[in-house]
């Protein structure tokens, strides 16, 4: 019937080691994706340019186009004085324009460089009407122009494999023309909720159930990240039923979470289905049901049906390993704050705690909320943010400097 | 012709305070979304729920259901008796059953609490056989029971309006069974680029041209933000195709954003046609072309052609508007460094350097990337963060500890 307890509760780093070990290094198959949908992507091939950037020589500023060695003498007081040829505009190349001695161009930001120039004086640095030019300061060789390949040289490894694709990565790739690119296809997840007590929040509650919230968030959190989730819904606590719908899902994913079913009540079935259990108890409060093992050489954790827990659980094990895979860090902003009250502790457990933020006389205080209740969702829609204490830590004072995670 | 600088550079805050003024308390319209698609949205209802959670008093761990005050004298050498009357598991509510004196129930997680009862002992504090329990320990009124309404009570109002929707929040929502949330629509926003110089990274490079890569990288910008983005594509130095594509553009969208046609040069034509200009020429480096005008009641942020110039405008004034639109703030990680040279400073403007990181001695290290060349989109993807330095700072001298933030 019941079981006491868990019988030994892993240390989280342990677990999460052991976790990466095997799944760490996991290799997801390629795909070729337009660069306008490649954004927040992992780039699966080395980004080599073909073209240089800037293709040509070109003004970095308005101005004129001379010969630098003609200006060397130049001041306010002695200006050396420029014949205007014509105006260079971007966008036009035209072989023929050539710069001789004593003459210019007038030429604006981007447009090519003629031939025989070597330099463009900057508009403020002269006085001019239609036809001369009277450039009061001299300028080095090749003063405000971009070179040809300055940005980016033909040949370059401009990116590698691994990167995340950024904003400003789409700028570069555009830059030297590539239309498609090789990435990492998406994580696949799929979710499952166990338990008699559940339905879901689209069907009706009725009388002795509650409504599966926990999944709902995960498949959110699992979202935000940018994986594909499978959705299989809620089943009952049926081992057989449980069985198939992890046989299914293992054909089709990356990875399983499972949600409730983790405690060691009688019905408590998940575990014994999967049978190859990597740990399950983690030393952390909320979330000690927290588990994971291998189904048909899947990945699967186990999180707690209890929100809370459920939350810390993915947070100490899901988050990790996924945002791995997915080939990014997902950072919470921290900031330091005074705790209100002393907040007691279990040796060797991570707990984490969540508390609310006030301003208090300038000094920034950080208030516990809800030490109970790992059910109790609102503790965290009502927190600003969350203090991790490590196992090391043998209490917190009141008055102690913390470090809060914001939310 | 030419035109010489710029009369008047704004400083940044006064700027953005002038933007934030004039366009930040915008109204954005409701609409109605389902709750799995409603994450990453701002709530625009406060949320009261019609429910308790938890619905009826349930038990918080497995265990024993009993009458608490039965148990007050028990002790591992005396042990309080209760003869168990059946097991009462999660999901089930028989309204019949009611535990006497001498009595218990084994319940489960999450299971209904029954008549009678007011208290549940946990497993681990007895021992027990098929009929029988002996309670070790004695437990008070309420142990191990969650309380209904204890998390949220029908009626309370659990989240307010301009809340941006996480994924415990659509757990929460789920919770009270919310099938539907009314959120604030998305910004949406118009970009365009000027230039005659320009062709689309989708299309063929010609001679004298370059490939417009400013445009894909700020529609990722967008993207990223979460922002609805009309792409209209590159047009001509025309004053009317100008004129034309800004017309039907602030018809349609919150926002415009151009690109190109803001320095100063005679086919400079974008501030002319917006005609109602807030500023023009911003106090930063790189990114001094940036502007903002006022077309047909719709925003106007004018970002130089160059894509750092373009990216560092955006930072500056088109980010802390749109986050602010979008109801979220995007932050940015910073580390501490020590600057590996002396940075030359021009008074009076922000300047934004890019740096590359690297570990030297167990000391991080700032490495100046390309002080000069705001054409250089590879000084970005080359960039480990970027150093803000503040108008009033008056210079950056080697081997000082510089704040850098993490791109």
């Amino acid at each position: 019937m019941m079981e006491k307890g868990f019988r030994e509760l892993k240390n989280v780093d342990e677990a999460l080691n052991i976790v990466m070990k095997i799944f760490g290094s996991k290799n997801f198959e390629k795909e070729e994706l337009k660069l306008s949908e490649a954004l927040d992507r992992v780039l699966a091939e080395d980004i080599i340019s073909d073209i240089d950037i800037p293709p040509f020589d070109r003004a970095a500023v308005d101005g004129f186009a001379l010969k630098s060695y003609e200006t060397f003498s130049a001041s306010p007081y002695n200006p050396a004085v420029f014949k205007i040829k014509g105006i260079i505009e971007a966008g036009v190349e035209n072989e023929e324009i050539e710069v001789g001695e004593g003459e210019c161009y007038a030429i604006y930001t981007g447009a090519p460089i003629p031939k025989g120039a070597d330099a463009v004086v900057m508009v403020e640095d002269c006085d001019f009407n239609e036809n001369f030019v009277k450039v009061k300061k001299s300028v080095a060789k090749f003063a405000n122009i971009s070179l040809k390949g300055e940005d980016i040289k033909k040949g370059e490894i401009i990116m590698r494999k691994g990167q995340l694709i950024r904003p400003w990565h789409i700028g570069v790739l555009s830059s030297i023309g590539r239309k498609k690119v090789i990435v990492y296809r998406l994580p696949i997840i799929g979710v499952i909720s166990i338990g008699d007590e559940l339905v879901d929040y689209e069907d009706k509650l009725t009388k002795g159930k509650i409504i599966d919230s926990t999944r709902p968030m995960i498949i959110s959190l699992l979202r935000e990240i940018g994986c594909n989730v499978i959705d299989k819904g809620i089943i009952r606590d049926d081992y057989n039923e449980i069985l198939n719908s992890l046989s299914e899902l293992s054909n089709n994913v990356d990875m399983i979470i499972t949600i409730g079913g983790t405690s060691l009540g009688g019905k408590d079935l998940v575990p014994k289905v999967i049978k190859d259990i990597v740990f399950h108890g983690l030393a952390i409060k909320p979330g000690k049901p927290t588990g994971f093992g291998i189904f048909n050489e899947k990945p699967v954790l186990m999180l707690p049906g209890y929100p809370v827990s459920a939350l810390v659980g993915f947070e100490c094990i899901g988050m990790p390993l996924l945002s791995h895979w997915r080939g990014k860090k997902i950072e919470r902003k921290k900031v330091r704050a005074i705790l209100s009250r002393r907040v007691p502790i279990t040796p060797g457990i991570r707990h984490f705690l969540r508390v609310s933020l006030k301003k208090i006389d300038n000094k920034l205080i950080a208030e516990p909320i809800a030490l109970t209740g790992s059910g109790l969702l609102s503790s965290i829609t009502k927190a600003d943010g969350i203090i991790i204490i490590k196992e090391n830590i043998e209490g917190l004072e009141e008055g102690e400097e913390v470090e809060v995670e914001i939310l």
